[in-house]
């Protein structure tokens, strides 16, 4: 019997961290699945997180509370309408407006401490530089940045452990590239659930950013969408 | 009239924190003073950080609640005694057992979103690499990696706004030497707090690692500790 290598993946519940955790399953981490709540507008993707950690066998899964309204900024944690049926090719080149401060640096910043006291060597984040190139937190030089860092600033770093990794395995992926890979490792992308705007029975609203770029991906992958939308209801 | 220059400080309502900011404040910085709430055992240090921003003018004063008792691990955050009467110079070399695992990390991922959202390019952080060796996320070499890391991270990197500046105006200043520069600087130290176990009626216990460097540095700089001890009660 062999000891399986723990790993933290960051799990929101949509598509991207879904297949992300199927990889991290199939090179046989133990998945230590992290989320947050972080004052989204709906709490559907949250039941969405535990549905995949759940599917995925994880050996744990936290919820962590950071309230980025505090600071105010980005369309998901403030009072500002969420834009919709934008140009897909235009959200690429945009920094968009449900762009939320140094998100992905919070995130991965308590992975960072969780990943230090289970003696965890390995994050994964589920960020993509493809469909989301106006986010400068999901940039490959970004991730690089941060790994360094991380490795100047845990107790492991001081006694010689072994490196930290942020395996970020979509980071060059098309979404329907992702779609492939996700249905090749056996996720039920029914669990999942990306819209930023649901209406008031979960149902997504099929016109935000999210949902097209979601739809395009299905498309794209010459797959249909197992979840329901509002237009379709 | 010139528009004042806005920085992040953060401000734990110890010596080391209200030297910065008082640092900062002769630097004619607009003061916004970032606080964690983060499962200390004690109010006290939060009530200290109030009265210290209050007492430098700050623009505004954010606590932030972070739970990192959630991972377990450091003597401040989890059920661990604190160590107490420990010879300083074996402090400065091991990793104290009071250490939080990437707590400087996440402390300045917030700040890095509050300066987003504020249009700010400085935060200033009090940690210091002499007296605390042995917090990893205390060293030069870290709070260069952050600031390359943050550059990274916001929109602001995209749109080639002033660059971030990490200030750590104390990283190499002795506990006596950042006593009397504050005392240079009007900080009224009666403000501070810095045990980590203080008793019921928040006096300070004069025998954790915190108070036994305050009271040496006090002592080295030729001053009196204007705080109460229980030792002296």
């Amino acid at each position: 019997m062999t000891l399986q290598k723990k790993a933290i993946i960051l799990l929101s519940g949509g598509i991207d961290s879904a297949t992300t955790m199927a990889i991290a399953r199939q090179m046989d981490f133990d998945a230590h699945a992290l989320s947050f709540r972080y004052g989204q507008r709906n709490i559907v993707e949250l039941e969405a997180a535990s549905r995949v950690a759940q599917h995925f066998g994880v050996v744990k899964q936290l919820f962590v509370d950071i309230n980025l309204r505090l600071f105010g900024g980005g369309a998901l944690t403030a009072d500002v309408d969420v834009p919709k049926n934008r140009d897909v090719a235009q959200m690429a080149k945009d920094i968009p407006i449900t762009y939320v401060p140094a998100r992905n640096t919070i995130f991965l910043s308590y992975a960072l401490a969780w990943a230090e006291v289970l003696g965890s060597s390995d994050i994964f984040i589920g960020v993509n530089a493809v469909d989301y190139s106006g986010y400068p937190d999901c940039r490959p030089e970004y991730i690089a940045a941060f790994e360094n860092m991380a490795n100047l600033a845990t107790r492991a770093s001081v006694s010689g452990a072994d490196r930290l990794k942020i395996h970020t395995p979509l980071i060059e992926m098309s979404k329907a590239r992702i779609i492939q890979k996700g249905r090749e490792l056996g996720v039920d992308f029914g669990l999942t659930f990306s819209c930023y705007d649901p209406n008031e029975y979960g149902l997504a609203c099929g016109q935000c950013d999210s949902c097209l770029l979601r739809l395009k991906g299905f498309n794209e992958a010459g797959l249909e969408d197992p979840i329901k939308y509002v237009k379709y209801s």
